[in-house]
């Protein structure tokens, strides 16, 4: 999928949202555990609910991983669900991944052959070899971490460097131009940090940005889109626990439809107000 | 395990030999593929033949992704089958996770709870919360990445920090000892960098340092024993091509084993010479 084609999905469905499937077992409805399969269950019931609001769906991939075999299965299953179902449908890894050029080589096999996703986030520590094996796919993304959401965040990203004076997260925007451009790579910026967001706007003009943190993780939509959006919208908006655990109880999903419909209508006006609808 | 089990592990095998287990489905013996796992059986054997001389194995978790379901089975049935035949050996999960702190949190369950992993590499872009909830687990074990091996280290791991002078591998070493200890900590360190070895270990003295590089990668094992030694060994040194795909015929158990020998004899050297032996 390339921007265009992004950018024709947010004006068709009017809407940058993007689901975050964090499906934790512990905390899906209880009537769930008559299926064969709870998680799959959830989550194609949340995917229903919300696809007509929805551009994108983010599993992250702990949330699978902590169930073993069996949770790396029910992730298959949603992901060509969705393939199937919704094949317009934007869909991202949340992996985190990086590691040495043969090893990444392997993770973008992962995500990009073994499982057909369109995007896989990447963590940028180990620098260009562990970033470009993803882009040897054409018509796929990475999407490399900048600024988190996270606490912790403050711990590296801040830090200044000596000789250009660039926070690391700057320098990581900065050097990562280098190695792809508009067309193959995002970058995470978490919108807790919505006033950082107009000063990444200035490094990355034309890049899209995964924005976590809207909603549980205390970000205002309306900020980050006034300080985010360029002439191609350029957002995608994630909303995990604020749609998927609308509800804990058998109404969880259209509940979840509601909350995403929600958040899509907020959008709308948005877009409207940047001339993008 | 703690650092005197380790220790006394290191002692008893006369090594400090980690093999990984970076087992790719397109590198191994043709004749595997008769068997219904060709991965768990290449693992195996690989095992049986060089578990004398090994102190810890990594499985690179990125080698069992690739091949989704199948792959994540072959992984839990290497894991089981180590720990029921070999339970002294540590077991590292090498996946380089690190996610906001409820999300490091599953991920802790995928490695410690779902897999019976004694350790995991962690990322540490995302800064404490990604860290320390691999920390919940007593006598568990998180391996920070600092220094890298590969070409991309120098991307950003070298940048030298404006208020300290501190490049970011010095800041995570020394960032990261507020978090943890000694006897739930290590990092990782590129034996390429084997001259910033020394100057690691003045920073950390007593933590274990995991040692990939040597071999393929072009690092050498006496340069790495005389720089980075402490008084309890205090390094786990990886080798994985250079031991899993000593031979690709029908002798590669063997040909691994004899490997894997010859490192061994080669450490047990380098503990007399340090006096641990």
């Amino acid at each position: 999928m390339n921007q265009q084609q992004l950018l024709k999905q947010i004006k068709t469905k009017r809407s940058f949202l993007c689901v975050g499937l964090d499906t934790d077992i512990k905390k899906i409805p209880e009537h769930l555990f008559d299926s064969e399969d709870p998680v799959f269950t959830f989550n194609k019931e949340i995917i229903d609910a919300t696809a007509s609001y929805t551009i994108a769906y983010k599993p992250n991939l702990a949330f699978y991983e902590s169930l073993g075999t069996q949770g790396w299965q029910s992730l298959e299953k949603t992901v060509d669900y969705i393939r199937e179902k919704y094949p317009d449908v934007f869909l991202i890894a949340d992996a985190k991944r990086g590691d040495i050029g043969n090893t990444s080589a392997l993770y973008a096999r992962a995500f990009f052959e073994a499982l057909p996703f369109d995007a896989v986030t990447v963590a940028p520590y180990m620098g260009e070899d562990s970033v470009k094996p993803f882009m040897d796919y054409p018509g796929k993304w990475i999407i490399l971490l900048a600024l988190t959401s996270n606490k912790g965040a403050a711990d590296f990203q801040y830090l200044k460097a000596e000789d250009t004076g660039e926070q690391l997260f700057e320098s990581v925007l900065k050097t990562s131009q280098k190695w792809g451009n508009a067309e193959n790579m995002m970058y995470v910026v978490g919108a807790t940090k919505a006033e950082k967001l107009k000063e990444i706007r200035e490094i990355v003009p034309d890049h899209f940005l995964l924005v976590p943190g809207v909603g549980a993780q205390g970000g205002s939509l309306q900020e980050v889109a006034r300080n985010g959006m360029n002439n191609r919208c350029g957002l995608l908006v994630n909303s995990s626990r604020g749609i998927i655990y609308a509800s804990p109880g058998e109404d969880y999903a259209q509940k979840a439809g509601e909350a995403a419909r929600e958040v899509q209508s907020e959008m709308e006006e948005l877009l409207k107000e940047a001339g993008l609808l």
